[in-house]
């Protein structure tokens, strides 16, 4: 059986990365860090991934599950135009965890921490009476002058999003239906949902840039975290039905399914892409940035309007779509 | 059935307190926040409690275990000397978790943050398919002068605890057996296990006077804690039986309980009461500080020796109990 010192003592053998800021870390009651200088502000975000809410691990490799812990978190950062520092780690664990198991997600979990040059600073091991229950807390950092709200999106602006929307909803509906034929042929699919990869260098150049007015991170679907910004920058928005960005295999992937490749790209959620709102004088600046400094993909879907609400426009078709989709506490898609 | 935007809005209800260190709380991707001055250092810490583990909301009033789950990441804080600022807290739910356990512990939760000057600046909701599942993140700041490590313990330094031990494991096990004759007859040990008092005035004091040399919270008894600052010290431990601090109380309760009164104080665990070590020369002005500053009730239990290993020593007998009693991944007391 596992024992709390044990998975402790595993997670100190990791080692911490050096860090001239971190005075102490994981090994005390707290850790003590300090900030770089008088202009840089601290980032903090937290995020719970729950077994059978979040994921299965009959189908989630433990090492992947390591990365997607502390990427949808890093995917917090990106969205204020941040850069990670520090994590935390809690781990409420069934005793009947396997120690394979755990090393291969503490493998995958400290892989990603060393390539993202994130120091891991502490954490709690618990025990759990039924599943795993991973809550990570990240600290970032960043110059004062250009953090990037979800508050400031105004009429006229139009929307970005930085790829291609329900892969990982399509890859999770792979999984989960056990399709064998599917994983093999799509394997993109199910990696967006095992593995999905946060837009770090995006959303420090889009920060850096100057040119958006408020950004995001899209890990309920756009339906929702398009609501999350007209609701905090009390504004209204459109999205053209036609300009939702579907990669092909998604829409066969989905076919084969059975399911609404339009619906896996408003509701699906998981797919950690950015969605960020700039002004419309911008968009040739935004375009070229995207393709000279990160190589990212980026799709103008529509714009923000005065009033409320997420509104779908297809064709003469108007529907109102704010907050459909995932919800944690309601049953998934 | 209780959605995640109504767990969030009730979060959002509650308001945060008004924090100039604080641009962003609640409602963006990330909390930002900026730390007071050039000497200062942010702690961090977090803890996870798991409903059957850590809790029984049987008995456990969720107000009363708000005010614990906050409470326990406080006396980290407290254990480094440190003054708290900015909470996060990850709320795993099953899906129906009444509204009114829900509403009583963010009332609980809300007024142990605002008596503590603590704001609430982010979390994260999910569904859990079972139990309750809390995680929160708390920092603190402090004179970076003045931080009180695990790691200073020197030999001939005396051994310190803040107060009566085997309370709130004596609570614990009332609480447990349904012992409606204890429960009124010990309040006083049903509320330690209840709603625990972290000692944040006593560790910023002690940090303040620079009279003590390592400190550490107690949330896994005696035996382990005292452990920790063995091992991170590189240095041993005498603890004389004697003067283990116990009350008649929890005598009487253990007695009645089956149960080992010097087992409750060694392994009990959550009594959170402050363990420090400090130079013998220092003895009389702890004393003093205490009851003058503080009104604590301070007791030596025994001295930091060459070597390793935690003793209890009674009489002619030596007992090893290095990390003796609670340990999360295995059965309870």
């Amino acid at each position: 059986m596992i024992s709390e010192l044990d998975v402790i003592r595993r997670i100190r053998q990791q080692g911490t990365l050096f860090d001239a800021n971190l005075l102490k870390g994981v090994g005390d009651d707290c850790a003590v860090f300090v900030t770089n200088a008088v202009e840089t502000v601290s980032l903090i975000t937290t995020d719970t991934l729950v077994e059978g809410v979040h994921f299965d691990l009959n189908w989630h490799p433990a090492d992947r599950l390591g990365h997607k812990a502390i990427a949808v978190n890093l995917s917090d950062i990106a969205a204020m135009g941040g850069t990670p520092r520090f994590a935390l780690l809690s781990l409420a664990a069934p005793s009947n965890l396997a120690l394979e198991t755990l090393d291969l997600f503490m493998q995958g979990f400290m892989a990603a921490l060393a390539k993202y040059n994130v120091s891991l600073i502490g954490g709690d091991t618990v025990k759990s009476d039924q599943g795993l229950v991973l809550s990570i807390t990240l600290i970032g950092e960043m110059d004062k002058q250009q953090v990037v709200y979800r508050s400031n999106a105004k009429p006229g602006d139009q929307i970005w999003v930085s790829g291609f929307l329900g892969q990982a909803a399509a890859g999770l509906e792979i999984c989960r239906q056990g399709h064998s034929a599917l994983q093999r042929n799509y394997p993109e699919l199910v990696a967006a949902h095992l593995e999905p990869i946060p837009e770090m260098a995006l959303g420090r150049a889009l920060a850096n840039s100057g040119l958006i007015s408020a950004m995001i991170d899209m890990s309920d679907g756009l339906a929702t975290d398009l609501a999350h910004v007209c609701e905090e920058s009390a504004v209204g928005a459109i999205v053209h039905a036609e300009r939702l960005p579907l990669l092909p295999s998604t829409q066969q992937a989905a076919k084969s399914l059975g399911l609404d490749p339009r619906q896996l790209a408003l509701a699906g959620g998981e797919d950690y892409r950015l969605l960020f709102t700039a002004a419309a004088t911008a968009n040739k600046n935004i375009q070229e940035m995207a393709h000279h400094a990160v190589g990212g993909q980026l799709h103008m879907i529509g714009e923000i309007v005065e009033g409320q609400g997420v509104f779908l426009h297809s064709g003469e078709q108007k529907d109102r779509i704010d907050f459909q989709g995932y919800d944690h506490f309601s049953p998934g898609l």
